[in-house]
């Protein structure tokens, strides 16, 4: 397929042009949520951005096996290997056992993409589910000398690895900087050298997810999934992997020198990293106050947001900003978006009442050239916007009748909104709160019996019957009471 | 806590009183589906029967670790520890990874189960993931000499199991029966006995579900998945294990064995199982062309059905039989099913219209404790059910002024409806079709936009203006045009 799809590589700090090693099959990896937790803009940013990636080699004719993982145990608290397991803490703090907190917060992330209109990917492997794999993974890297036993833990040999390898490829770094950033915690005299981290860790004994291996009862290191589940599900090599910025160091410099260190070459192609998100300027986090689940946003339900936004305005938001800049959130920005994009579905709408023409007054043919031209060029979603602002005025035009177009170029802006709108940027139509919605058509109906109330107090029959005949013709069924008309829609 | 609940044991073949191992807590394990496949009727009616369960228990006041599997590995075509398995086998004809056919069929699964109001388990653990814990489950079966190697593969050795053990204890059958009816099969010499059965698999070198092992890479046998990952999730001993009638053998009797030959004595105290369905008679199956999906039955698309049914009319239709009773699915049975459900929700629907009275005409406090007698009878739905009817009746009457009845016998009703109907049955008001909603309400728009309309040519500038306000107050944005008014809700 001809393609000019260029792509951001973190690994090289340039754009390249995108080629799959294995076409028309393209692998993509991409790091899912440590389920201990409601899921928040933090997991939304990486979920849409690479959606739009996977739609889009899709729409290219791609056939994409896309693997996000959920990671449920081996994520500790800090980066050091250090502190508790962030599922098994959830799971002491609320009485449960940590495979009960999994299930709860992968439903709750599963129900919240689905909001968000994120498609699921190919396959989602769980890192508990694959501890034969990780320990398949340490074992080849002990074979290999890039790692050491210290009383029943494994840890990875970054001095060794780093006179044969580069340690810091990715992210940049040298060994001495990240000597000099590593802190030195509790537990930490088990390692050689502080910047060295766990393949395994042997567990203590109040920790309750462990499995045997080689070594002792324990858990993998948290970088060991992701290398190993890649490789199961995508093989030695493969295109993309992708995640937040804030994964590429430690997590993805580690993937990488597990990989080395264990098939004597990187795995992956493309390795793409999106921006983060703050909140009227700040980090997001918990201590902060300033912490928002998507939930929070669907429902309004929280003191940092004036009103509610739905899932659609959330991605539409997050599709106005390129995914390497930084998105702010606020009020101001989200209701911005929320009027963009309810300007751009109106537009839609209107293009039905658009009265075709002979000739078009204005040109309509260089619009999908454009969105395709800002799509290749790193996936540039606020240009296809802009574009698609572009036609929308060209239709609004045409409604006006202050532009005139041929019912070809109708059906051309029309097939423009279906292919980059709702199927690559992943937009679709809302109901608006569905409840609000019947609400408000409900009242319309008491409105309309007031009238055929008025008419009857006028002995007009023909138009209290025509009223009622037709409601009953719709599925409404009318009762007449003594105060008043009632009415049920059965459908 | 006071509990009369009795439960029918498999095990026993009697109706016992329930009695927790552990108040309050319950330990509930049921066989899910192989994820293969769009899930069936099959598939609902254990769901909605242990869904009862787990909302009952959870009602009554027990706190509840469900366990429902994903089976995604070892699951071969046939009984006897033979022919392809079932993933592997979807994935080759569909040239896909084994788990992006899990994937798919697990979200369908999961989406369908959420139509039909199904809960969500506590744990839904995957065959997959739980490699490790079936290896150390045949190891200790080895260790305890219940097993034996052939060939890279092992076997439970059912014929010494059965000497010291009885064999036959939950299907009835004795290991003579078996034999006999065991079919010869290739590849069955690995096995000293026909009645053997697999307990690990060395794989075929084309067969891509495979994990290193102690006797070879290969896969574990099916029956092992439930005994591991039971144990593991629910402890050595736990209360309830359920499934449809067809595990009960070979399935829940080797898991029985299994569990007995690791341990020294069985997991579980009541073993519950529900009866199986027919469509029009006939037991349903692909080769007999009455297969019918619940995807098909929500949309009507299939031959064998007359109309769309609703996830709530199979819900409700199930519950209408008792779960050890056969179900029989025909079109006259659905139609009836779904009328008897909108009777009792029109019943719910108009209790708000009862004028209370200083005095009540009729009894309506022994409708909830006959309920729970029913609930308590081995979750005798239908019994509840009619309880429900002769209560619905009493609605009936009191609106149409035929029954008095106190405001605290109102609420009385309410309130019965609430539990049992909604919170124990699980049934939910549904909105048939959302779009077809959508369209009446919007006619009913044009229908007010019409009246004003006419108003407007009778210069009744008062009744047209106030319909307009009143439409743009509640949202609606009208436009008049020279073809008339078109309009549009903005909510």
């Amino acid at each position: 397929m001809e393609n000019k799809l260029t792509i951001y590589n973190t690994l090289t700090r340039k754009k390249e042009l995108f080629e799959a090693l294995n076409p028309p099959h393209v692998g993509m990896y991409v790091c899912g949520p440590t389920v201990y937790g409601d899921p928040h803009l933090g997991h939304a940013r990486p979920a849409i951005t690479f959606d739009i990636l996977f739609r889009y080699l899709q729409h290219l004719g791609y056939k994409v096996r896309y693997v996000r993982n959920i990671t449920d145990v081996g994520h500790l608290e800090h980066d050091a290997d250090e502190g508790e397991d962030k599922i098994a803490k959830k799971a002491r703090l609320e009485q449960l056992e940590p495979m009960e907190v999994v299930q709860y917060y992968t439903l709750r992330y599963h129900k919240a993409m689905e909001m968000l209109n994120v498609l699921p990917p190919s396959i989602e492997p769980h890192a508990s589910g694959h501890i034969i794999e990780q320990i398949e993974l340490v074992k080849q890297i002990l074979d290999n000398g890039y790692a050491y036993e210290s009383q029943g833990s494994i840890y990875f040999d970054v001095n060794k690895y780093n006179k044969d390898h580069h340690y810091g490829i990715l992210s940049g770094r040298n060994l001495d900087d990240v000597l000099n950033t590593t802190r030195e915690l509790d537990g930490q005299e088990e390692k050689h050298n502080p910047a060295d981290f766990a393949l395994w860790k042997k567990a203590q004994p109040e920790h309750i997810m462990r499995w045997p291996s080689p070594w002792s009862n324990g858990f993998p290191g948290w970088h060991c999934e992701c290398t190993a589940m890649g490789r199961k599900y995508l093989g030695e090599r493969f295109d993309i992997h992708g995640g937040g910025m804030d994964l590429i160091f430690p997590h993805h410099e580690c993937e990488i020198a597990q990989a080395v260190a264990s098939q004597g070459h990187d795995i992956v192609h493309y390795w793409m990293h999106n921006n983060m998100i703050t909140i009227n300027g700040q980090k997001m986090g918990k201590s902060l106050g300033n912490f928002i689940t998507l939930n929070e946003f669907f429902t309004g339900q929280n003191p940092n947001l004036k009103q509610a936004y739905s899932p659609m305005t959330i991605r539409f938001f997050i599709l106005m900003a390129h995914y390497r800049g930084t998105v702010d959130f606020s009020n101001d920005a989200l209701q911005a978006a929320e009027k963009a994009m309810s300007r751009l579905m109106e537009a839609y709408n209107a293009i039905g009442r658009i009265q075709p023409s002979a000739e078009s007054s204005v040109s309509v043919s260089e619009f999908k050239g454009k969105c395709y031209e800002a799509m290749d060029d790193d996936l540039n979603t606020p240009i296809v916007i802009s574009h698609l602002f572009d036609a929308a005025k060209v239709i609004n035009q045409a409604v006006d009748g202050n532009a005139k177009l041929t019912a070809s170029d109708v059906a051309e802006l029309k097939s423009l909104f279906d292919t980059f709108l709702f199927d690559i940027l992943g937009i679709k139509a809302e109901e608006g709160g569905g409840s609000g919605r019947e609400e408000a058509f409900g009242k319309v109906v008491d409105m309309l019996l007031e009238q055929r109330a008025i008419a009857k107090a006028n002995k007009d029959w023909a138009t209290s019957d025509k009223i009622r005949n037709e409601l009953t013709a719709l599925g409404f069924e009318i009762k007449d009471t003594k105060d008043g008309a009632t009415w049920k829609l059965n459908r």
